[in-house]
């Protein structure tokens, strides 16, 4: 037993100390970090699918994930062109061979005259490679409508993530009531949420207004900003546009009010505009924080400071494996942006590929060159696809009875409510689960559907809803809605 | 001037409150954190080369970069079956064609049946491709003689830097005296000191013994160890082998006296071994921490905590830019280890063609595959020289009377030590700089030669290193090493 076993320890002179590292001896922010979007579901959904392989009898034949923004895992395509750069970058030798068309080749030269040895197996600049950051720059001055951009207020990253997390590292100092405080929108992408824990910043939550399509109402950031005075030193406002989880597509005037006011209360503006190409509903359009910001006069567009974030795994490319993406500037001050030059410097530069891949995203082929043709009908094609499926998704939820969504007006989710009965509200906590995730959890095993519970993203008190992806291809997206709204009605009718 | 501008603001009814984020209002941690590979040398090494491109005269027409280990910067060409491997998975329609061998078809397409919708462009598990782990388990496995390895155990990584700084933020916690106490060498890599800085940790230095060819001496252990505990909580200690900058390679019996006195002290082993090929030096061989804490028996090989990191940067293929690496984590606590997969999981994975290529790292072609000759022919050629290059670096330094250099064992640097005259030290001081930058800078600025200074890694107080790659293909770092005897021998006149 223990003891005898503590005993013979003891005998050889050897004290047990047990672990250097358990779960009390280590960085306690970490613990603090949760991620939904890959959490208990999602571990379960890859376990079944291995006992699906085993043989094991279910009531479906394949998981089907819609828990993540993941567009080729969901069977979408690569884009032609940019692959065809890629497989030249990788191997040059293919430059001498007739089967790529010449814009392809004349791309992936212009890539290799950049990169160290003319190889993309060499470290860049920590910022990343310098004509790309140009090439970033002029798209941002094109989709702006020719507001400046310059390449040294360009940093490239391993994806958005990774310059998410490193610009709210630079923000976050102060201890006790003078620790960072940093506003978020509820719901929210958590990586957000994952960030602020492990910098052990203070959370500042912002409601998004559900019965106004999820829309950001400046009075609630107000509310939010006040009553977080209290405790923390309030300096940083996040934003999603396009949503995610939400779906919303932020009107100007909306944007207009949020640097307004992140001006008057002296705010950093972060904004996260990865779904930039994502807007499908009639009426709305991607209008970025920077354009608005710059169309509000010297007042603003030389005093607010800001980042904004985009990357290559979202949009009609959803390359999210090569971790591409960049963030750009705005009013940072020089001695600041030396310190971050400095730190990105310290992990060496972003993936290569990633940065190759970027490039090809902000300089497309023109009209007068050999791709520009099937370049175009594969991105309309993906992008019309998204739209339907968008249209589709919103349509069938809410002839449901007990969810109600609002329309997908962009990004690649929808997040709608569901009502719960009190006694699966009841049933959940018996089981230890909150009501939301034992509903998830509950369809995955009975319909191999994988979702995200709200509750990973924050919802109001009492609310429950649940996040989907409109990634699938459109056949099998009917069939998951079809599926879904089957285990609702089950569902409520057990618990009634 | 200042004040009308003021007064101007005051008309207005603005309050000037300066910027949000400002070097007084950012994170104190980033300000002190130091990184002398991309430092003040490198900066200006790319200015001047901006300058010689606009025509500006100088007394050399190239700048040769030696301050960072990235050989295809340096003119090192991709090993042929890595880069037609990552060709055939970035663009699947050459997988038709005939112009590849069937072996570089085969890994693709199991790499590909690996990645979600057979793209490369989707994310990956977090922790990495299963079947790429299982790869690297086996690797492992060969290297170190059938000791196990679990691919449970294994993360891939955002290159070795990536897995560095994720296991340090693990480990770290607690305040003042309790604070987590971080063991690294002096000299060391800077990302250590860099990482330690961001997290707060405390940085506990021990020496290397430059008499004895930079070897680590457990005395020497014992007594920063010792004098640490007075202040915070020592926990970690970390290694390098072979050794960056000094291109030492321990011995067995150092290695076992190493994971003795950490079992001993209670200490979390972290074994960077990205140079495991990279051993040139007769008599010297890689000994992995793991097969030697294995070869301890039960008593360590079941206690001690440990974790290795390699890398696709460095040995033979030198694939710096794909960011490619993984760790290894041994007796790792479960709860630890599901918060380690959890905390990855917020930047969602690492690139997927680095993922890919190390697979080809620990999978390369055998002997009965068609690519078999040329690789081979292709890894023994690159490593040949490297050795070449270190002999006739250390042959070469100790011909120049003031630099006394340890013969280049392994990695890729000479870390020799230079004599400086007492009025260049004085001179040094006057300019505001620690004397080896003030050398390394006057060197730049009359060679051409981009150097980094000893004090970016380290060194006994009152002694001066710089360290210098091997990398420069042989012709130009026969040139590299005379020009820099040249400069030597010409400062050490002026200052005389
Ligand atoms: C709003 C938002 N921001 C950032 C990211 C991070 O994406 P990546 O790191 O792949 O660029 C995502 C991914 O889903 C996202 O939805
Ligand atoms: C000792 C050591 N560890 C880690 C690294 C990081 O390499 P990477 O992040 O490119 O894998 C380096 C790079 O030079 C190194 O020298």
């Amino acid at each position: 037993g223990a003891l005898s076993q503590s005993s013979t320890q003891a005998v050889n002179g050897v004290s047990h100390r047990g672990k250097v590292l358990t779960l009390d001896s280590m960085n306690p922010n970490v613990k603090r970090v949760e991620y939904a979007v890959r959490g208990p579901i999602v571990q379960r959904a890859v376990q079944i699918e291995k006992e699906l392989k085993e043989g094991v009898k279910k009531p479906f034949t394949e998981v089907i994930k819609a828990n993540i923004g993941d567009a080729h895992a969901m069977g979408q395509k690569p884009i032609t062109f940019l692959r065809q750069v890629l497989a030249l970058c990788s191997y040059p030798e293919l430059l001498e061979d007739n089967m790529f068309p010449e814009d392809a080749k004349k791309r992936a030269r212009r890539i290799l005259e950049s990169c160290g040895g003319h190889s993309i197996g060499a470290y860049s600049a920590s910022q990343g490679i310098e004509c790309i950051r140009q090439d970033v720059a002029r798209y941002i001055e094109r989709r702006d409508g020719g507001i400046p951009s310059s390449p040294d207020n360009i940093y490239l990253s391993t994806g958005a993530s990774d310059a998410i997390v490193t610009m709210l590292k630079l923000l976050v100092c102060g201890e006790g009531r003078s620790r960072t405080g940093v506003m978020i929108s509820i719901p929210q992408y958590p990586l957000y949420s994952a960030a602020l824990a492990d910098l052990g910043a203070v959370q500042i939550s912002y409601y998004l207004d559900e019965d106004k399509c999820w829309s950001l109402d400046v009075a609630e950031l107000r509310r939010a900003l006040n009553a977080a005075r209290q405790h923390c030193n309030p300096r940083v406002l996040c934003i999603i546009n396009p949503g995610n989880p939400t779906g919303q597509v932020q009107s100007r005037q909306c944007i207009e009010d949020v640097i307004r006011f992140a001006k008057e209360e002296h705010l950093f503006l972060m904004a996260d505009e990865v779904y930039q190409d994502n807007v499908y509903a009639e009426g709305c359009k991607f209008h970025s924080f920077k354009k608005v910001l710059f169309e509000m006069g010297p007042e603003y567009s030389s005093t607010v400071e800001m980042a904004s974030f985009h990357s290559t795994s979202k949009c009609y490319m959803g390359e999210c494996g090569f971790r591409g993406g960049y963030m750009e500037v705005i009013n940072m001050d020089p001695e600041v942006k030396a310190q971050l030059t400095k730190l990105v410097s310290v992990r060496l530069c972003p993936p290569v590929p990633g940065q190759a891949l970027l490039d090809l995203v902000v300089n497309p082929p023109q009209p007068d060159e050999p791709s520009y043709t099937t370049f175009m009908k594969e991105r309309t094609a993906v992008l019309a696809a998204l739209a339907e499926k968008a249209r589709l998704t919103e349509e069938t939820f809410n002839t449901v009875p007990g969810i109600t969504c609002n329309p997908v007006q962009g990004a690649m989710y929808t997040f709608p409510r569901i009502t719960l009965p009190q006694k699966a509200i009841d049933k959940a906590k018996e089981e230890g689960q909150v009501p939301d995730m034992y509903y998830c959890m509950r369809l995955l095993e009975e319909e191999g559907i994988c979702l995200v519970p709200g509750s990973g993203f924050g919802q109001r008190e009492g609310t429950f809803h649940f996040r989907m992806t409109i990634l699938p291809p459109t056949e099998k997206l009917k069939v998951v809605l079809q599926k879904i709204r089957e285990f609702h009605l089950r569902f409520t009718q057990e618990f009634s």
